[in-house]
Formats: structure tokens, C-alpha cells, sequence
């Protein structure tokens, strides 16, 4: 098995604390270590060094190359620009097909979520990748939703293929983000699961399929393999031309082999400063302070500061996301801490 | 008439743009000029430079001649440390009293206060200022209170001593500040007036004065004077051990012949970020930013940021003050503006 990690993320939900620059895949702001970094040390048991891939922006190969020194330099295959999951996905599979066996099976995983129980899934890993192996299914890891959320998109399950060792199901449907009753009846009737985002495939498979569902995507990505090491401007012309569709939809979805193996590994997005804070320790007044703070009266109050000497004084707040850098500072109501992405959207407007 | 203006104050109010090094009678925090140049600029018409005198701490002296560069040097009188308001005064009277003829009167006005209406202000000290060169009384100025303020001392009136051109009333009694109901009494009788911390008397009057009322510290004073340019060490030993009494009620209360003139002249002594903002002209969500600011549903909320570069996004949130500097950052209910103070004591205590 070897594994591609999707790191092309370009740091809009944690901003000021992550940018253009250095997108949330590069912060620790879950412990010592990067997320992308606790994305290859949670998947090292299964595999070498030397075949983790690393699908991403061309402008960020230095930053994984500094996150990541073990791994060998060209294992970063670097986008001109991002395209969304089908493109980054299909040019890592056209890239690595001669490279391996035929039957070689390809995890994909997003470089910036958190997992809490990483042995479970290293062991559901290895039991999906027989299967795939065997059966050149395409799938997707279906995460048992936990509450009601709308904030991630759903995988409706169709016939149990089967049960041992994993359950395993068709996928029916996948559905966006749903409104809160429509969510409510999704968990309800237990045949729902939160897209993770998370494909293992066998790399044959995967080609194939963007071959028979997208056509157009495929011969632009023969192309691009054809000049990939010689001709860069073609490589640019014909990227950027690349249809920018998610994989889940532009394959998994019309694909008649999609199947889903629902997982409970305690998996989180952290999609929002709002999801990061639910996964901190609070101290008596539910706030989280990391920083030079001092407060009377505030509560249920996160504050992250990058000036460690800067002193924050908080008098009579609550349920606020406090972020300060040195350019910039965050004061947001926790529950609205989604529409960062608008304040960005709106920041590089006026900077053009 | 000479003018003593008084600018000790030690800036814990407006922190953090207000420190011990710049306190707010040195902030330019309503217009062009700072409080103190708006202090001088609003009584010149009726003095001359060479007769405005300023008492403030000696290590504000540079401060306030970068501020009053027009004002004569000698004309500032250094105190080593604050203690209070009666022995600032009567520092100033006995060190100026030979300069000036027995009956000069001397005009007693606080830095870092706001006038809106600067020439009704002078004319009633004009009418004010014949009557105690007259009658040798101690004056003070009441603000007639237009909401039952609970931040504000208040004076009640005793008889009416005259009416014309000004009514003038012997002073009752001064009130700390009351609680909410006690002030709505108060402003009900019609008999209350804010305390505004101004003066107006004779030189020798209020020399006399503190010779009778408080004996302790005209000795001490009288001392102090002696070796005013000749010995640190002396003046320094003698000001320390000063009592610290503000000048009403050291004075003004035990005084048989204050009187109180009330005036109605736009008045605000800007005692916290909340008054300052409700001097500001607001945006159409009742928001003030100062500063480079993006919102989402900010509503009723202050902003003031000494970096016009740093990028300020505020997202749903509502009635709070946000002051950013270099060093610091303060995020409070407005409401609560006042608890600044306390965040200043905790500071200067862990810095200790």
C-alpha cells in the first residue's frame, strides 16, 4: 500500500493564524507536532518513508519538505494549482502507476485532520486495503456520525456487501452539507456516515474510473504526464484548464463499485476555531487561554496569541475566539467562527 | 487671574493606551490636539501663556513641555509623586503666591477634561472670577447632572447666596458617588450638581485656607518651599510624607464660605472608554473603529488600534471595547470599562 496525503489546503478557517502562506496543514495547533506531520506519524506503522506521497501546491513543497525531511524530495508532487480532489488525485495516480505493480493499492488522506484512536485505524486500514486489493472496489471511509452535524457532508449506506471483518456497504448517496432537521434524520436512521474524505483504491482502479466518469479530466492528465519533467508552461496551460471537482462526486458517486466502511475513530475535521476549542481542556471558566491573559469575569472564551509577551486583558466577555498575530487580530462569536472564510474572501479582494 | 492646571493623573483608565508614561491628559483621544492642549486652547482668551501654571508629576515634565511648548519652563511645577489634589494645590499657591499681587485670583482646572461649550465656560468664570476677588470665597463648579450618573461625586446646593448675572449657592456638602437610586434623588431635588474638580479663589484665600483646615500640611508646604530650588533630598523627604487628601473635602467641605456655581456647559470628564464612546459619531450599527477593521455583524462596538496596518476582523459581536497596541490588547464589555483600572493594579503588581 503506499498513501497520498492531500495537502493543498490554502488556509482560510484559521485565519490570522493560518494564510496563504502557511495553511492550517503546517500549524500545531493540536501539540508538538504539525498536522500534517501527526498525519504521516499515524500512518508510518503501515508504511516506508518512501512511499507516503505528498499531493500539493507547488508554492508549499518548501514547507513540506521542512515538515517533513525523512520524506524523499520527490514524493512531493506539486500542483501548479489547486484543481480540488478529482484532478490532484488522478494526476498522483497517472504520475505513480508505472512506479508500482499493477495491483498496488493507494490510501488517500486529507494532511489536517485528527484522528483520536489511530490504532483502530491503522487496523480497519489494513483489513479495507485486502479487500480493495481482492475486489478493485473504489472506497471511502464513512465516519459514525457522533451528533447531528451540518457541517459535514453525509454517505448514505445501500446493501451490506459484507459484514466480516469490517462491514462493509455500497455507497447509495452522498449528500452536502444538510440543514439541521435533515441532519437530525440522517443520524437517526443509522444508515448515514460523515464524509471524511478518506479513499483507499487499488492505483489501477482509480485510473480506470476517472477514465470510463471523467474522460476529459483523463486525457488532459495523459498530457500533463507526457510534459510533466520537460515542459512547464504546457504542464501550467493544461492544469489550469482541469475541470475542479471534488472526487467524491466526480467518482465515487456515479462509479457502481463506490463502497463505504463505516469507522469510529474519534475523527474530527477541526474545520473551525469553534472545533479546535471543543477539543481543548478548559480551565474553571471554560476559557482557553494560550497567551499572556488576564481576564475578570471572562468566560467560555478561547484566545490564541503568537506574542507570548503581548498582554491580553479580557473584562466581562463571553463565547468568543480571540486570535492576535502580529498583522492581524480575530474577535469572533464562537459560533459564527465559520465565517472567517468570508473575512479572508473579503481581505484578498482588497489587497488586489 | 492666573490659571493652575492639574495634570497628575497616572493613566489607568484608558489603558492600554493610557500608561504611566503617557496618561491620558497627554492622549489626542478626542480630535487633533491632546486633552491638556485642549485644556490651555479653551482658556487662553481669558490669560495669558506667562500666567498658565502646570502641576503634574516630575516625571511628566518633558511630556508636557513637548505638549505646551509656548508655555514658559518655570511654569511648571514638578511634584516628586502625587498626593492628592489638597497638597498639589496649596504646593502651587504658596510657591506662587509673592509673584502675584494679595488679591490675584487663581483658576483650578483638571487636564485632562471635555468642555462643548468653551465660551459659555468663560463667561461664567469671568462673572465668577469678579465675585471671589470680591468676596474672597472658596468657588468651585457644579455641572448640572443631566441622567442620574452614579460615576460622578456630587455637591448640594445650600442657600442662594445671589442670583445675578450668575446665581451662586454656599456649598452644603460634597457625595462620594452615590448608588443608582440615590443619584436618581439626587438629580430629582434639583439641589445636586456633578462635582467637575474645578476652583476658582484668591490666592491668599485659599492659602488662609489651608493654614486653618489643614495646619499639618501648610507647615509641611511652608517647609517644602523653603528649600524648593535648593534641596531634592529635603522637598522629596517632606512630599512624601504629605497627607493625601483630595482639596474638597480636605477644604472645600470644612470651609465655612464655599460656594458652588452651577454651570451647564457640555461637560464630561471622560472618566473610562465607554464615556469616550459615547462622545464618538457612530456607523450605522452604532460602531466606532478607529483602526483598520472588517466586520460581520459587528454592532455597537468601539475600536481603537495605534497600528492602521493591522488587519482588525470582528465577526458577530456586540457591545465591546477593543483597544490594541504594540504590547497590549484589552477586549471588555463596555459596559465594564471602568474594571480597566483593576487590570492595571494586577499588572503593576506582577511586574513588581
Amino acid at each position: 500500500m503506499i498513501v497520498l496525503i492531500m495537502a493543498g489546503g490554502i488556509g482560510t478557517r484559521f485565519w490570522p493564524l493560518s494564510t496563504k502562506e502557511t495553511p492550517k496543514q503546517f500549524l500545531h495547533i493540536l501539540g508538538q507536532r504539525s498536522m500534517i506531520q501527526q498525519t504521516v506519524d499515524r500512518i508510518l506503522p503501515l508504511v516506508d518513508h518512501k512511499d507516503i506521497y505528498i499531493v500539493t501546491n507547488e508554492s508549499q513543497t518548501g514547507l513540506v519538505r521542512e515538515h517533513l525531511p525523512e520524506l524523499p524530495a520527490e514524493n512531493i508532487i506539486a500542483e501548479p494549482m489547486g484543481r480540488n480532489t478529482a484532478a490532484c488525485i488522478g494526476l498522483s495516480a497517472v504520475l505513480l502507476e508505472e512506479k508500482y505493480e499493477n495491483d498496488e493499492t493507494m490510501l488517500v488522506l486529507p494532511a489536517d485532520h485528527y484522528i483520536g484512536k489511530p490504532e483502530l485505524f491503522r487496523d480497519i486500514i489494513s483489513q479495507a486495503d485486502a479487500f480493495v486489493k481482492e475486489h478493485k472496489k473504489l472506497l471511502t471511509f464513512g465516519i459514525e456520525p457522533t451528533y447531528p452535524a451540518t457541517g459535514y457532508g453525509y454517505i448514505e449506506f445501500g446493501r451490506e456487501i459484507r459484514k466480516d471483518p469490517i462491514p462493509i456497504f455500497a455507497v447509495k448517496q452522498f449528500k452536502e452539507k444538510p440543514d439541521a432537521k435533515t441532519a437530525e434524520q440522517f443520524v437517526k436512521s443509522g444508515t448515514f456516515a460523515w464524509n471524511s474524505g478518506m479513499f483507499l483504491w487499488r492505483i489501477d482502479s482509480i485510473i480506470e474510473a476517472v477514465k470510463n466518469l471523467m474522460p476529459v479530466l483523463y486525457n488532459s492528465l495523459k498530457e500533463i504526464k507526457d510534459c510533466w519533467n520537460t515542459n512547464k508552461n504546457r504542464v501550467n496551460r493544461f492544469y489550469s484548464g482541469l475541470e475542479s471537482v471534488p472526487v467524491d462526486i466526480g467518482i465515487m458517486e456515479k462509479a457502481d463499485d463506490s463502497v463505504v466502511v463505516p469507522i469510529n475513530i474519534d475523527w474530527n475535521d477541526i474545520g473551525s476555531w469553534q472545533a479546535l476549542d471543543e477539543m481543548k481542556q478548559k480551565d474553571k471558566n471554560s476559557n482557553y487561554f494560550e497567551g499572556n491573559v488576564l481576564d475578570i469575569d471572562a468566560q467560555n472564551t478561547y484566545v490564541y496569541s503568537t506574542d507570548k509577551n503581548k498582554k491580553i486583558a479580557l473584562i466581562g466577555i463571553d463565547d468568543l475566539v480571540v486570535v492576535d498575530t502580529k498583522d492581524s487580530l480575530l474577535i469572533c462569536k464562537k459560533a459564527k467562527s465559520q465565517e472567517v472564510k468570508q473575512i479572508v474572501e473579503r481581505i484578498k479582494k482588497e489587497d488586489q
